[in-house]
C-alpha cells in the first residue's frame, strides 16, 4: 500500500500531534515539509492540497484531508492496526471524546495559540499585536488549564476522562499545551506551575508515545532556543551556557 | 424510551441547530431552557449537567453530552431514524464533513460570534469591547464566508461537498450564519451580499429542514426586532413601522 503523504510543519503543534499518532501506530508516511515562515502555506501548489493554506493535511491515494482533529479520527478509523483506544467504537466513550476536541478549538487552543502568536511569533511573522489580545488569551489559557483538570483528569486520573490509555484528544491538547515552550520557561511555568494535573498528565501522554513525542518535538526545542538566545542578545545579557542548557531539556 | 434533554437557548446558535435536528429527524427530545440573559447557564445547577457552563448540552439517560458538534454526531450515530446523509457511514464523506466541523470553531464561528458579541450583545452583557476586534472578527467573517462558496459549495452545490442533501456541517454552519440577523438588516447584508452562493445554499437548508428551521429561528428575530427598536428610540428616529416590517420577515 502507498505511504499516505502528511504535509506538516513540525512547528505547529497540530503537525505534531498527527505526526506522532503516525509514528505510534506504525502508519506508513511521507514526511512533507510546508514551511510556514517561509508562507510555503499560501503557495499555489499547496493550496491544491489544502485551499485554507494551513498544515496540517494528508493525501491518502486521491483522497485529500485537512484538519488535524479530522485527520486523527479518519486515521484511527481507516487503519485496523490502530488500537482502539485512540478512538473507541463505543459511541458514548467516541462523544465524551469529541466533545473534549470540539471544546479545544475555542478554549485551550484559542487562548494557547493566540498567546504564541500574539508575543513569540509576531515579530517574526510581521504581525500587529495588542496588550488586550495578550491578557485576553492569557485568561482563556489559564480558565482551560483549569478546566481540562476539574473536569477530564479528576482523581487520579491517568488520562483524559479517566482513561487508562490515551486517545486523539490526550495528544491534540498535549501538544497544543507544548507550543507554550517557545514563550521561555518563566512563561511556561507561570501558566504551568499552578496545574500539577496537567504536568503529570502531560508527562503519562510523553511516555505513553515516547519516543515519537520527544522526536516529533526536537525542531520546537531548537525555535525555542534560538528565540531566547536572540531575546538574550537584544537584552545584552547573553550568556553561552543559555542555549546549552534549554537544548539538554530534549 | 423515554426522550432525551435538551439544555438550550434558542438565541444561541448551537443550540438551534441541536433542536432542529431532533425536529427533523423526529427524535423525542424535552427542551429545557437556560436563560444565558439571566445568567443561568452559570448556575450552579447547570454546571451539574455542563461543568463548562455552555448551552446546547444533552442528557440521556445516564449519558450527559455537551458541545454541539458532538452532540450532532452523537444523535446522527445512536438514532436508527436518522438518514444517512446526515452523518454518512462512508468514512471517506464522514472525515470531510469532521473537516468543516472543525474548520467551524476556528473561522466561521470565531468571526461571526465575536462580530455579534462585540457589537450587538456587548452592552446587554456588561462586556467590554474593541474597534480591533471588531475589524479582525469582520475580516475573518468575510474570508470565511468566501471560502465556503470556492471550497465546499463549487459549481451548482445544493449542499456542502455538493451533496445532494445536508449534513450536520450544513446545518451548524448556516445557524451560525442566522446569528448575523441581529446585527441588522444593512450589516446583514454587507457580509452576505456579496455572498450569492451562501444565500441559496441557506435557503436549500432552511428548506430542507422547514417548519422546524423558522420555529426554532422565531425568537432570534424578537431579539432582532426589540434590538432594533430599542436602538431606534435610542437615537430618537424610531417608526412605529420598524418592528413590524422586521417581525415580518418571519
Amino acid at each position: 500500500m502507498q505511504p499516505i503523504k502528511v504535509y506538516a510543519d513540525r512547528r505547529s503543534q497540530p503537525s505534531r500531534a498527527v505526526i506522532i499518532f503516525c509514528r505510534v501506530n506504525q502508519i506508513d508516511f511521507e514526511e512533507i515539509t510546508v514551511d510556514l515562515f517561509k508562507s510555503q502555506h499560501l503557495s499555489a501548489e499547496f493550496r491544491k492540497i489544502n485551499p485554507m493554506g494551513q498544515v496540517p493535511a494528508i493525501v491518502d491515494g486521491r483522497f485529500k484531508l485537512f484538519e488535524s482533529h479530522a485527520i486523527l479520527r479518519y486515521l484511527a478509523s481507516v487503519f485496523p492496526g490502530v488500537a482502539d483506544h485512540w478512538y473507541p467504537a463505543d459511541l458514548f466513550t467516541r462523544a465524551k471524546i469529541d466533545s473534549i476536541l470540539d471544546w479545544h478549538h475555542s478554549n485551550l487552543r484559542r487562548g494557547a495559540a493566540t498567546l504564541v502568536m500574539h508575543t513569540a511569533l509576531a515579530p517574526f511573522l510581521g504581525l500587529t499585536t495588542s496588550p488586550d489580545a495578550v491578557k485576553q488569551a492569557g485568561k482563556l489559557l489559564m480558565q482551560s488549564l483549569g478546566r481540562i483538570e476539574s473536569v477530564w483528569l479528576k482523581g487520579d486520573a491517568k488520562f483524559l476522562l479517566g482513561s487508562p490509555q490515551p486517545s486523539i484528544a490526550d495528544l491534540s491538547l498535549v501538544c497544543e499545551i507544548m507550543q507554550l515552550e517557545i514563550l521561555g520557561n518563566d512563561v511556561r511555568d507561570r501558566f504551568l506551575g499552578a496545574h500539577e494535573k496537567i504536568l503529570i498528565w502531560m508527562d503519562n501522554v510523553k511516555k505513553a508515545t515516547s519516543p515519537h513525542f520527544e522526536e516529533a518535538h526536537e525542531l520546537l526545542f531548537q525555535v525555542k532556543a534560538s528565540m531566547l538566545s536572540n531575546a538574550a542578545a537584544a537584552n545584552q545579557t547573553s550568556e553561552p551556557s543559555t542555549k546549552l542548557k534549554i537544548a539538554s531539556k530534549l
